[in-house]
C-alpha cells in the first residue's frame, strides 16, 4: 500500500492563458502569469494498492461517476508510467471553497492530485517536473505548484512548457484579491471550447498573442519594481484584451453578463474615487478585484454598497503545494 | 433673400465607420454601410440675406450659443465658397425624435443643412456631391443623403470619399429596426474622441480595418441575395468587432453599460427561441435591433417583457434627403 497526500491552492491569472498550441500535451500559445491565493484550495489523498481492482474517486465525500473517474485515472496513469507501477488507486479530494458559486477550480484539484501521486509513488519530482505533470491534467494547474507570483512559460514541447516561481521579494504579501461572485444563470461556454473557437476563428487572436507577450514582460518589470498601479493596469488591460478576442470569434461569444459589466463599472468608479483597484475576469461571469492589502477593507466596504456581503470573498497570496 | 429647405433622416450603420484617416476632411479609414430610417429626422430652413449681419442658428426654436453657431457657420462657409456668396444666414432646424433620450443624431442634422444650403444657393449639386459636403460636416451625415441601404466609400481624398446608394430591389422595405433606449447616467466618450484613441492606441485596430472590408463585401452580397439572416449575422458581428477594438485601447474603454449587456443578451435569447433579430450598437449605451418587418411586432412584444414600452422605438427604412 502506497499513500500520498497534498494540498494545492488555486491561482488567478493576471496575464491570461488563452489558447492551446497542442491540445493533447496542453502546450499554450502564450505564456501566462498568476497569483496563487489562500482562500481556495483542494486537499487530496491517494492510496495505491495491489489488491485494488479499479480506480475509485471521491470528491467532497461523494463517489464520482465513471466519466469523472476516467479523467482522473488517465491523469494518474502518467505517474504510474513514471513509477512503473500498475496498482489501482483510491482518491479522496476535498475542495475548500467558501461558497458553492462555481469557484471550484480544476487548477487546485489537479495540482493537489499531482502532489499526492508524487508522494505516494516516491517519485521525488522537483517542482518544475511536478508543474509539467500538473499541466497535462489541466493547463493552469501547473501554476498552482508554487505560491505567490508564478509564470507558466509556454515553451514548445512537453519538457519546456512549465511553471516557474517569479522572484518578487514578498511583493505578493502586500496584495489582496476580492472575488465578486455573480450568480448568473447564464449558460457558459467551457474555457476549453471558448479558447478553441477563439484560436480557430477570431481575427483578433494573432494580436492577442503579441500583446500577451508584451504585457507579460511589462508585468514582470512592474513586479520587480513593486509598482502596484502598473501591475493593476496591466492586469485589467490584459483581461479586457483576452475577452475582446471572443467578440471577434465566429460566431462571436462573451463570458460577460450584465452583472459582470456592472461590477467592472463599480470597480472603475471606486478607482476614480481614489482607491487603487483593478478587475480581471476568466471564462465565466465572476469579477476578481486586485488591490493592496492595506486598502482591502475600504474597497470591500465600497463594493458592499453594490453587492451583497456574501458575494464578496477576500483572498490573499497563498502558498505553493504542500 | 435666398431661401432653402430640406428634410433628412438619420441612418444607422450596419458596417460601422470607426476611425479617421484625415481628421480635417473627415476621410474615414474604412468604408461603411448604413440603413436610413424613417423614425428620426431633421427639418432645416435657411435664409441668406445681404442685410444680415451675422449667422443665427435656432435648434428646436432655441437660439443657439456661439459655439454651436460657429460650427454651423463653418459648415455653411463651404457652400458660400462654392456659390461665391458672402451673405450671412439664419438657420432654423427642428429635430424630430420620439424621445429626448440622446437619439438626436448629427447625421440627419448636417445632411438637412447641406440640402437646405444647396437649394437656397441654387447650387444644383447632385447627390454624390451633396454627400461629400455633408461628410465634411459630420462623417456619417454623408450617408443620410440617400434612403435605404447606403455605402460610404472611404476613398482617399475629398473627391473620392463619398456616399452612394446600394441597389437592393426594395429589400430594405422588408426590414425594421427597434431602438432600445437605455437611460444610463454613464458619462460617455464622444465618438470623435473614442475613435481617435482607438486609432492611435488599440493593437486590434489594424485587424478591424481588414475585417470591416471583408464584412462590407459579404454584406453587399447578402443584400443582393436578400438574405436577411446573413445580413443580421454580419451586422451583429461587425458591431462586436468595432466595440472590441475599444477594449484594447490605451487606456481601455467601452460604450457598453450593464443595461446594454442585458439588452444584447435578451436579443440573443429571443433569437435562440426562433425569431430572427440581431443587435448593433454605436458610441453609446443604446442597443438597436435589426429584424424583419413581418416579425417586428412579435419581437417588440418579447422585448417588452424586459424593457418598458417607452424604451422601445420602432423604425422602418426611410427616404433620402427631400
Amino acid at each position: 500500500m502506497l499513500k500520498g497526500k497534498a494540498r494545492a491552492h488555486t491561482n488567478i491569472a493576471l496575464i491570461k492563458y488563452w489558447g492551446k498550441e497542442d491540445e493533447q500535451l496542453i502546450i499554450p500559445n502564450n505564456s501566462s502569469l498568476s497569483l496563487t491565493l489562500d482562500a481556495f484550495y483542494t486537499e487530496t489523498e491517494i492510496v495505491f494498492d495491489k489488491n485494488f481492482t479499479e480506480d475509485i474517486f471521491y470528491l467532497d465525500d461523494q463517489l464520482q461517476d465513471e466519466k469523472a473517474t476516467k479523467k482522473v485515472s488517465r491523469f494518474i496513469d502518467l505517474f504510474r508510467q513514471q513509477a512503473n507501477c500498475s496498482f489501482f488507486a483510491t482518491i479522496r479530494s476535498i475542495n475548500h471553497v467558501p461558497t458553492a458559486a462555481g469557484l471550484a477550480s480544476s487548477a487546485s484539484g489537479l495540482a493537489a492530485l499531482a502532489g499526492a501521486c508524487n508522494q505516494a509513488l516516491q517519485l521525488n519530482l522537483d517542482q518544475e517536473s511536478l508543474s509539467r505533470f500538473a499541466r497535462k491534467g489541466s493547463g493552469s494547474a501547473c501554476r498552482s505548484i508554487y505560491g505567490g507570483f508564478v509564470e507558466w512559460q509556454k515553451g514548445h514541447d512537453d519538457q519546456s512548457s512549465k511553471a516557474v516561481k517569479i522572484a518578487s521579494d514578498h511583493f505578493e504579501d502586500e496584495l489582496a484579491m476580492i472575488f465578486i461572485v455573480l450568480n448568473d444563470q447564464k449558460k457558459e461556454i467551457a474555457s476549453r471550447d471558448g479558447m478553441k473557437r477563439t484560436v480557430e476563428t477570431s481575427s483578433f487572436y494573432p494580436t492577442w498573442l503579441t500583446e500577451a507577450a508584451l504585457d507579460l514582460a511589462a508585468m514582470k518589470e512592474a513586479i520587480a519594481q513593486k509598482d502596484f498601479i502598473r501591475l493593476g493596469e496591466i492586469t485589467e488591460a490584459n483581461a479586457l484584451k483576452m475577452h475582446a478576442t471572443t467578440l471577434a470569434a465566429v460566431p462571436p461569444f462573451t463570458y460577460w453578463s450584465s452583472e459582470s459589466m456592472r461590477a467592472m463599472q463599480v470597480v472603475r468608479t471606486i478607482r476614480a474615487n481614489g482607491l487603487a483597484c483593478y478587475f480581471t475576469m476568466d471564462a465565466g461571469p465572476n469579477v476578481k478585484v486586485l488591490c493592496q492589502k492595506a486598502e482591502v477593507e475600504q474597497i470591500k466596504a465600497k463594493l458592499a454598497e453594490h453587492f451583497a456581503l456574501e458575494q464578496l470573498i477576500v483572498a490573499f497570496s497563498g502558498p505553493g503545494i504542500e
